[in-house]
């Protein structure tokens, strides 16, 4: 019994010594140090090298240990195994706060009171209430969700979009072509958490953020080719979109070439919204592979979209 | 039947159209153009002169159009009528709202990748969760109570100090001197909701701050004089107190020559947290009035203290 780890981005080690503590019945081993292929039963990996999954006779499972799928997408092969993603629920939190956070940043437009102290001015003026502020979700997979029920809790009129009806508890849900149409042109933050596959890729695009109210605010979460980089500095440029805070990009690390840093008014953070821990993650890998020792079937499983 | 309008440090006439449109039934006056003290019913009021309000003889309550007592605390005669503190929902959500946006600019440290991105640099650094990260509110009040629920609600652990046993859901509660000793010794982000009264004057004093440990934030939202100035600043000086966000102050307008100006980790702002609305608070205000119109005691009622 062993299981093959590897998060190709980052430290393996850390996950290791984490899964290892949850599941002292297995061993471990950190690829590409694996003594026999065929004791592998279950890879834990991310960014893992394109092919080599195909090489684990006895695989039972290969389980995801970050929250996007990108990765695992582009492979032009894969042993037949259930595909298990990672629904941590701290990086659920954590991306939540995070869009939480920009949208008060926006809402109380609070870099005009920044910029205010800077020269002793004290003015007050007038921010709409959260119940007057809509912020619009594009998504609503996991953290979609976990992002309309945060913001809808904090008391904004949460609006969420995504190509089917969905129903999330106290959020107006909008589908389709016509549904996003409406949402976008009522919307004063626009939150993306669209995951990216080839049917998002520059999804938002110049048709579509000029459709949003001018002034309107942009939030990204999920992935930087969600988003046409030209369109939105375009708009930026015109001051059509007021305002963007942004996690993450088309390439990351973001270059010193980027347009980005050049603006006052888009902020940038280095794809933190949603760090994944090992230590937690661990315990959600290691109950996902107790329920497939058992029988029972992971959660939640991976469909690898056809495109 | 009429009532005495006076909102005097601001503009009086929103505050009598939204109340006019919520009780057509009275005659509006706005102090001091008052046509007949004896007609004067009730008198809705903010930092009305000392006094005055001994002049009418048929009043039947006082109603205080913001969330601060202290300037009536600072009454020496009143008469005999009900006073009537404002409870406005969105006074109460915005306070909390303005608490969790630093609250979160503190515990995720924005201040750090916002000077990073200043010099395009690119790095994501371990932050403590929310449910790691322990945020103390002084005061159970009506305000103290919001914050720590808002607080409790988006995962943080929250602890609440009040002078005597207070129970608030999903909150850890402390009181007394001791209670305090030990709040204070185990907090990360210090959270001032506490009245201005003679008993909390520099309430926050050198000794208190020091017993935070090192490194804490600090959040004032109800009156600078809570906090000792001088020992604040002497905290910030020597990195005891790492930043501050604070939106009232000993003084307002905060002057031109206040230190706070000069530290980039202290960040201003015009005390805004929690703006009252003419048009929301109106409608409060007004079922009040009606309630003690139908015998029925308006809610809340204040005691003001003997000190």
């Amino acid at each position: 019994m062993a299981i093959l780890v590897n998060n190709h981005s980052g430290e393996t080690k850390p996950w290791v010594d984490a899964l290892a503590a949850c599941l002292p019945e297995f061993e471990l081993h950190s690829y590409p140090a694996i003594p026999s292929n065929a004791d592998i039963e279950y890879a834990v990996v991310w960014h893992h090298p394109h092919g080599d999954l195909m090489n684990y006779p006895n695989l039972k499972a290969i389980l995801i240990l970050g929250a996007g799928m990108d990765h695992i997408n582009k492979e032009l092969e894969l042993p037949d195994v259930p595909i298990v993603r990672l629904l941590d629920p701290a990086v659920g939190d954590e991306m939540s706060q995070y869009v939480l956070y920009w949208v008060m940043h926006f809402q109380r437009d609070y870099e005009r009171y920044r910029q205010q102290a800077n020269i002793k001015q004290w003015q007050r003026f007038k921010t709409p209430l959260a119940r007057e502020y809509r912020v619009s979700v594009l998504g609503a997979g996991e953290i979609g969700r976990y992002v309309s029920e945060r913001l809808a809790i904090n008391g904004f009129v949460t609006q969420n979009w995504s190509r089917s009806k969905k129903v999330i508890d106290q959020v107006q849900s909008f589908y389709g072509d016509d549904g996003l149409k409406t949402m976008l042109a009522s919307t004063d933050t626009l939150v993306n958490c669209l995951p990216l596959v080839d049917s998002t890729h520059h999804f938002l695009d110049a048709h579509k953020l000029s459709a949003l109210p001018k002034g309107c605010n942009i939030i990204n979460i999920s992935r930087g080719a969600v988003i046409a980089d030209n369109a939105l500095l375009k708009l930026l440029d015109s001051g059509h979109i007021a305002a963007a805070a942004l996690d993450t990009f088309t390439l990351e690390p973001l270059s010193d070439e980027s347009p980005y840093w050049q603006y006052d008014n888009v902020f940038i953070t280095p794809h933190m919204s949603g760090a994944t821990y090992p230590s937690l993650a661990s315990q959600v890998i290691a109950d996902n592979i107790r329920r497939i020792e058992n029988g029972e079937p992971p959660f939640p499983i991976y469909i690898r979209p056809l495109n």
